[in-house]
């Protein structure tokens, strides 16, 4: 845009248009238009459909899009190598909306540029009740099921740690599959974020990383308009961001005007390709709400704008402001022109792939089957032959770590690793298998830092490059994963595999107490929708879990796994984790059935046995997975856990909340652990075989022949 | 010391220890130890007791503590105000060892002091099995219940964000209640802190508050050892930690030998004191295991030293290798003289309160009420005799937030706030009441920025400063709490007061869709011992929970509210929430109990009104708290929830774990939610009184006239 055109607009059309604007008569509002070139009509025109958009149902986040229309023009426009009429194009450049709230922005570009699927009856749908069935791919933020969206987001900084995940992904398959002349990779990522993304810890956990391996395939745009919900900034966030960015190993470049001066942004991303060895942080200045009453307040956050503004703009595009959703013909093809172009890049893509074939025939089948999630059968071969009785009673981390080995050369996508404890939680690599500036970027181990947080969003953006392409997997103390808890969510939510290895998950951790002992942790990871938590009792069943595990396409998985040896466990079977509990121990004229599972069983085990000696027949049964056992049948339910009323006792060293669906009675923990021995711990709280049988006993005692279901579940 | 001694050391025992200086000869060795000063003698005393405590039991995280040696020199000998003699004082110097694996520098210099509780038998536990009820308070990570330790650390990140708190509270205090000529309150915070802490968001959104704050009462000293757990920091983070610091609006200095320079350490500690307007951030650069065999390594960080480097050591400070945990004489003096010196700064300051009292006695009143943590009773009349009518079918959010307004200057303790969306939590407060140095250190309104995960903790560094006097509250909606829960969860178990307001806790929260939903994060916090998780129905049920929450002393409360308003619901009862659950509809010949909770029962409520029309009579109960409900005796509970196999179902848009233990079934969520309107998810999900009563009737169906209780319990 011109120099002439810039000032005109920002000294015209104020932001909190003045009221004297407002009323401009026709002429001047016809002498402004003629100063707009194309890119300016264009942010007028996306400007215009985000008031639409925010104001059809009453209100919605307008305000930090109607800032950002610029930058979306630069992106959309002339920057990012898309195709959207084929949104799942395998070289697209990625576009990540951190601050997702802002969905509109998206959606709007996403219509804008010719997403068959964003229509603009969808467009509509936004904010809308969706009473009577109404449905609509407008939700309130972005979710990944819809085509157009690369991750869902929302809640605040996971999208920057997708975006260093997605850059990851990007940058293993290039250095994997490019060959000189054979760029057949050559995505890059775009994030915009807020302010309010990079306050929160998984965002600067996720920056340092990024920094750190010299991510140069990332751009993070910040939308700086200098306003959160409850005010100004600077009453919560001093810190010189540039400064703090560099720090990380970031380039650093600003734009001052970023709500007007597209050319500027686009020069500016422009040079971003250029460079080299740094991701590229790009500080832009913008206005939130620019235009309206609320310019540049907290009140612009959210909610609908003006109607006096709103006509303004559309004026000024020469636009109808008593007509809503309709983009002037020439923006509309201004846009439009994308759609071709992008069809035109596939094309070329497609061109250099066949080419690739021929001059790399093994690394393009190789690329084809990443491409295609194709990993073959052969670690399915190595689970079923797998002898368990080599783990012995080994403790279930360690036989973990044996699978680790044994299934990372047989699973191409399998890549990942661990916030900093890899040699407590038993995940082995090699040296020259690291993905590391220092090492090569073809490596698959990822080593994550003291960032448990930032290691699963980033995970789910891995997983998210490419569906099948990427099986990330990461590891930390169960109790961790609390730090890591929102990641793991949106992964569950996201429908992303992704395998989390939970070591350290008893009291058999170490002696370091109840800071690492996680006793009420398995309750939220039980409740989490879609993430598949599983506590196997030894290498057996460690086994039985990485074949769900790894037969999982759309979830991710939590593998809950001990610290130290255990006794043995009889009649364990890899192929019945799958029903979630089974049977272990069966005894005829049975008067207690003992259920538990991970390396609290053996003690319901040994306790089993010394109850039936002492004249009290007791079933064991193990019970890995709670969600397996939910879709069993009702009649395979009541096999494995009878209801005639005898007593059913969990024993598990944690808060028995999701326990009592299926038991009668639970010997559990009630409060926090100890920082003592394992021996001491178990005898401690009760917890081991003596504990149990002792608990039990009183139980028995107490019901003296009552009816065990009619007394209601207790704890004992 | 001397500069000839620092060559000196470092140059003949150097780092992991050449097996030449290790069978140095007797002459060589007494030539070293000539060059000694006291101080590098104190720092050999303290690194041998660490070898002793590290090597008793066979391990532990020594590493680290080995290399802060001469800090811990420096903090204890010369630089903090403490009284070995009253761990309590109000007026010390607090210190976290956010690097809390490495307890044994705290608890070794805690013994050299003098704190009478830190025997050499209580350091002789660390690391023991405590079998056979053996029981110490040398724990493997610090814990607050053991006096001269301010916070339980372990977790890591947690204690950065502590400190924080710490010095808000100090900070405030002093603000309030110093006068010319009368500083009763120079409480400093010091707080250690190795690689891990400062790569976790916690920690770095605590870090970025602070300089945001202008916290001059708090240094952070950097143990720069350049190694984690699984290999050299580089591999890991390559970022410029002093420019980033800079950044994030802190001073930064530096000391080159932290190792042995004690002087440079407390040269820099007391330069620190000197600074003012910015928190101090000290990079000390260390060497992990220093003078062992793996110093230097991420070996040392866990694990028994070598016999060879302890026997090197100890030879150097004059001590019998052969013999353990003896400390040379002129060293336990050396350090053993703070005992007398803390007795007499102590005094010197009751001194001063004293002349206080008599030149402020309404301000020095009021001081001595903040220390006892006194907050009269006032709150409680106005809890008791508020009219709920006021509230209506208003939503529990809405409610709250006139209570908090009510109660706020009548409780002098309460401080704090949210996390970027009060608006939306409705927490109200004046300008003039914020703490913010553009403003006032009086004030006790915090806020806290995006970032939720450091709000909860801070908050329990704030209740940690001295029990009672501070009450912080938090506020975010409840999915973001779990972004916070390792915070909540080290409140609860460090038994601190802190009052958590979560809003938005259901489907009515303004269509943001499955990422706000939080199905399945009241699993975590109602399973989080010691936390209590109270959800109120209505008005009057937030005023008994705010009854519950103010009287509680010993650990945080989770209030869990609503965004809209909802339908009416009888007989509601204040006096009753600590009953945990009550009938509210009680009916002759009941055939059905609902059983529901928050924003949830009024749809219960309903569709036990329609069932009961039906001819099926049903009875209705309110179960605000699990907690408070758990605790009751049996007979109540029965009252409560009838064993004689009538159904008893709940409703509630949650995923059912803890709900089990109750009922016979359960209406509730089994997958995420969806972006809509209230009346349409509710709909959708068949969480409305239509989708209960729906529900409802075909359970009743499927059981047909069987034993609800041994049917077994069921998702419905």
């Amino acid at each position: 845009m011109s120099e002439t055109m810039n000032q005109a607009t920002n000294s015209h059309v104020p932001s909190g248009a003045k009221s004297g604007s407002l009323k401009a008569a026709d002429s001047q509002v016809a002498g402004w238009r003629e100063k707009l070139d194309e890119d300016d009509l264009a942010v007028l025109a996306l400007r215009n459909l985000i008031f639409d958009i925010c104001n059809q149902n009453g209100g919605g986040h307008g305000g930090s899009a109607l800032g950002m229309a610029a930058i979306g023009v630069a992106l959309y426009k002339y920057t990012m190598r898309y195709n959207p009429s084929n949104p799942s194009w395998f070289d697209r450049d990625r576009f990540v909306l951190s601050n997702g709230h802002a969905a509109m922005f998206l959606y709007a570009l996403n219509h804008l540029t010719g997403f068959d699927n964003w229509t603009m009856d969808e467009i509509k749908g936004y904010g809308s009740a969706k009473t009577n069935g109404y449905k609509t791919i407008c939700h309130a933020h972005p979710e990944i099921e819809v085509p157009g969206v690369e991750v869902t987001t929302g809640p605040l900084g996971q999208g920057i740690a997708n975006a260093v995940g997605l850059a990851i992904g990007s940058k293993n398959l290039a250095a994997r599959y490019n060959r000189p002349g054979f760029d057949v990779v050559q995505s890059r990522i775009y994030c915009i974020s807020g302010d309010g993304c990079l306050m929160e810890g998984v965002a600067l956990e996720a920056v340092s990383l990024a920094g750190s391996l010299q991510l140069d395939n990332l751009v993070l745009i910040y939308d700086n308009n200098q306003v959160t919900c409850d005010g100004p900034l600077d009453w919560i966030n001093t810190e010189d961001v540039n400064a703090k960015m560099r720090a990380s190993g970031w380039h650093v470049l600003e734009v001052a005007d970023g709500c007007y001066d597209v050319q500027a942004l686009v020069a500016t991303l422009s040079y971003a390709k250029t460079l080299r060895g740094k991701p590229v942080f790009i500080n832009v200045r913008t206005v939130i709400g620019l235009g309206t009453k609320v310019a540049g307040t907290y009140k612009a956050h959210h909610g609908a704008f003006d109607p006096d503004s709103i006509a303004l703009s559309k004026r000024i595009a020469g636009q109808d402001p008593s007509v809503t959703h309709v983009v002037p013909p020439e923006s509309l093809a201004y846009f439009r022109e994308r759609k071709a172009f992008g069809e035109t890049l596939q094309r070329e893509w497609d061109g250099v792939v066949r080419q690739y074939e021929s001059a790399h025939p093994d690394l393009a089948s190789s690329f084809d089957r990443a491409i295609k999630g194709d990993n073959g059968t052969q670690w399915l071969d190595i689970l079923k032959v797998m002898d368990s009785a080599q783990f012995g009673g080994k403790a279930t981390r360690e036989a973990n770590g044996v699978l680790i080995e044994k299934i990372w050369p047989a699973y191409p996508a399998m890549c990942g690793g661990g916030a900093d404890l890899v040699n407590s939680n038993k995940v082995s690599y090699t040296d020259s298998d690291v993905f590391h500036p220092s090492v090569s970027y073809s490596g698959r181990y990822i080593r994550y830092g003291i960032r448990e947080h930032a290691m699963t969003a980033i995970s789910n953006g891995i997983a998210a490059y490419n569906p099948g392409t990427f099986l990330p997997i990461t590891a930390t103390f169960l109790l961790f994963y609390l730090y890591a808890a929102p990641g793991v969510r949106m992964g569950a939510l996201s429908h992303l595999p992704v395998i989390h290895f939970a070591t350290h998950d008893s009291f058999a951790e170490g002696q370091n107490g109840p800071t690492h002992q996680p006793v009420e942790v398995d309750s939220l990871f039980r409740a989490m929708p879609n993430l598949t938590y599983i506590r196997p009792c030894d290498g057996e069943e460690v086994i039985g879990a990485w074949m769900l595990a790894l037969s999982k396409r759309t979830g991710p998985t939590m593998l809950s796994l001990g610290r130290d040896p255990v006794g043995a466990v009889p009649s364990t079977d890899r192929y019945k984790v799958a029903k979630g509990a089974y049977v272990i121990q069966e005894i005829s004229g049975a008067k207690v059935t003992l259920a538990s599972c991970g390396t609290n069983l053996h003690y319901a085990v040994a306790a089993g046995e010394s109850l039936t000696q002492a004249g009290i027949p007791t079933r064991v049964v193990s019970c890995p997975s709670f969600e397996h056992f939910d879709q069993q049948p009702q009649a395979y339910k009541e096999s494995v856990f009878p209801v005639d009323g005898t007593p059913i006792i969990s024993a598990e060293e944690y808060v028995a909340t999701t326990w009592a669906r299926y038991v009668t009675a639970s010997v559990s923990m009630t409060g926090y652990g100890y920082s003592a021995s394992n021996e001491s711990n178990y005898d401690r709280f009760g917890l081991d075989a003596k504990g149990i049988e002792k608990r039990v006993r009183k139980y028995l005692e107490e019901l003296d022949g009552r009816n065990a279901r009619m007394a209601g579940w207790r704890q004992i």
